[in-house]
């Protein structure tokens, strides 16, 4: 069992759904979050509203992001126009960073493009106002961490994502967690459109926030995104085009027949349930770990998932 | 220019190696990472002691390893020991779980392993001291960061790498950032002895800091590690042997014809370069950023490593 203990307890460390391994055949006091999610509640898990689901097929599969209109509903209603119009089907990664992004979009959209061959946005915005933070709204679900952050006065998630707030000014914000799904923009704030993507796939980039629009996160299939080769061109370029990766079919969930479509539930931040997980993260105790943390930063918190249809349930 | 001025920006955010780029071609009050590396001084830069370096061939490339025997001593010297009896050579990447650790060594020391397989650590200790923190040594460089950190009183870089402290207890301890090399172990905390390592790949799991061994830090290959594809085993387990990819040769720089050596060069944590690098990453002030971090986190700053045979810079 050594081995398997051994990445079994390291495995805990990184994510809340892996706790249950470990403790699954030890009694222990604190309780697993295979057990905490075993024992969950229907209601404290919520469905993602179809229009707000992204399917992004990639050769390797599928990956499923949710939108946040809450915080930018400009780019939310953007971007649902260019996948409705398949403006992204058939394009491709560009760019794969490493300890920062993956980017997506139109590779002719480059110094090294064909600008001939520049895809156009159809009925979609070309540019949009930043919507890089927006004035707290107290009908907005928020739920503070007790652990303070190096970047911002208050974290915590609002309508179930990682988030940030600044009582002083009022406002805010998304955050660039591991992820994090970001608008690409040019020099003007306002030269956001959507149609170039990127998510986060290393340690958070704290200092973009407010400073780049954050469209939505993904629920599932980052290590599609996360586990391929970074770009060997600076930022994370590919050095030649066939080494790009081709997106396939690009849908809002809404506009696949039913039956086809993931019964995607996520564990309401502010439930019960993930509250417990939150502290199990923050003060586990167990036979592995002789010091427990006493503090999580929101970055390291991950957010279950499940596929109602299926009963198991995964990480983004 | 637009997508290249978004990158660029972009990839500004991620490494202060990248701040140049899209600097390079505007004038601007703060001096970019290009110009401050450009402007630094050769006693800026440190060779680490080719006894801690530790050569790890992958089919794809060398990852390049730093021993820390400041605070690992007893694992160093294992390590190397292992290293010297060419234990590692023909071991492999075991697992690879998203956003958390890579990890190699002896895929038979596993549930799933063949025991009679095992392959033995001959002079090599098969177990060790813990070593997870040390005293704080006055003799010990420490260049302590401004900002704060979640899970620690202090934090900084002691002797080159990430670390923190503890003025209470009078003790320190290298953290958990992005490209540190732990040391597996199983339940027992004396269990670990370098035959299993692990590299972080994703967001820093603070929550191991003090509770796992941090043996040293990848200074040159991370991409190697961070880009492969993820198991799809609980815990990043490949489901398949022929998945796992097979480590070439793991040797000490020092025992290395010196012709055949990288001449690897790290920026001193203590150098103004490296200090004008963190404010710059700090306080960035450009077109791009319309709002300037502030702050800074301990795991978002990379630290510059350079091949002095080359002129080109890299970040791990």
């Amino acid at each position: 069992m050594l081995r398997r203990h051994l990445v079994t307890a390291l495995a805990c460390a990184c994510s809340v759904l892996a706790f249950s391994a470990l403790a699954a055949d030890k009694a222990k006091p604190t309780p697993t979050a295979k057990e905490l999610l075993a024992a969950s509640k229907p209601s404290e898990w919520r469905r993602p509203d179809p229009q707000n689901l992204i399917y992004m097929q990639l050769p390797t599969g599928r990956v499923v992001i949710e939108l946040a209109p809450d915080f930018t509903p400009l780019h939310a209603a953007n971007i649902r126009t260019l996948v409705r119009e398949h403006y992204f089907d058939g394009l491709a990664i560009i760019r794969v960073q490493d300890n920062f992004v993956t980017q997506w979009g139109d590779p002719n959209d480059d110094d090294s493009g064909d600008k001939s061959k520049i895809r156009p946005l159809g009925k979609a915005s070309k540019t949009l106002p930043p919507e890089y933070t927006r004035s707290i709204d107290p009908t907005l679900q928020w739920t503070p961490l007790p652990d303070g952050d190096v970047y911002a006065p208050q974290v915590g998630f609002s309508e179930g994502f990682p988030a940030a707030r600044d009582p002083a000014t009022r406002r805010e914000w998304l955050t660039h967690c591991y992820g994090a799904v970001g608008v690409a923009r040019d020099i003007d704030p306002n030269s956001g459109s959507g149609s170039s993507l990127y998510a986060v796939i290393g340690q958070a980039p704290r200092g973009l926030d407010r400073n780049l629009a954050i469209a939505g996160r993904v629920l599932q299939g980052m290590p599609l995104l996360s586990g391929l080769s970074r770009g060997a061109e600076p930022m994370g370029f590919y050095t030649k085009a066939p080494q790009r990766i081709t997106l396939g079919s690009v849908q809002l969930a809404s506009d696949v027949a039913e039956k086809d479509r993931q019964d995607i539930e996520v564990l309401r931040t502010d439930s019960p349930t993930f509250a417990a997980l939150v502290e199990g993260k923050r003060n586990r105790r167990d036979t592995f770990y002789t010091l427990p943390a006493g503090k999580v930063d929101l970055c390291s918190i991950s957010i279950p998932v499940r596929d109602a249809k299926a009963t198991a349930t995964s990480k983004p």
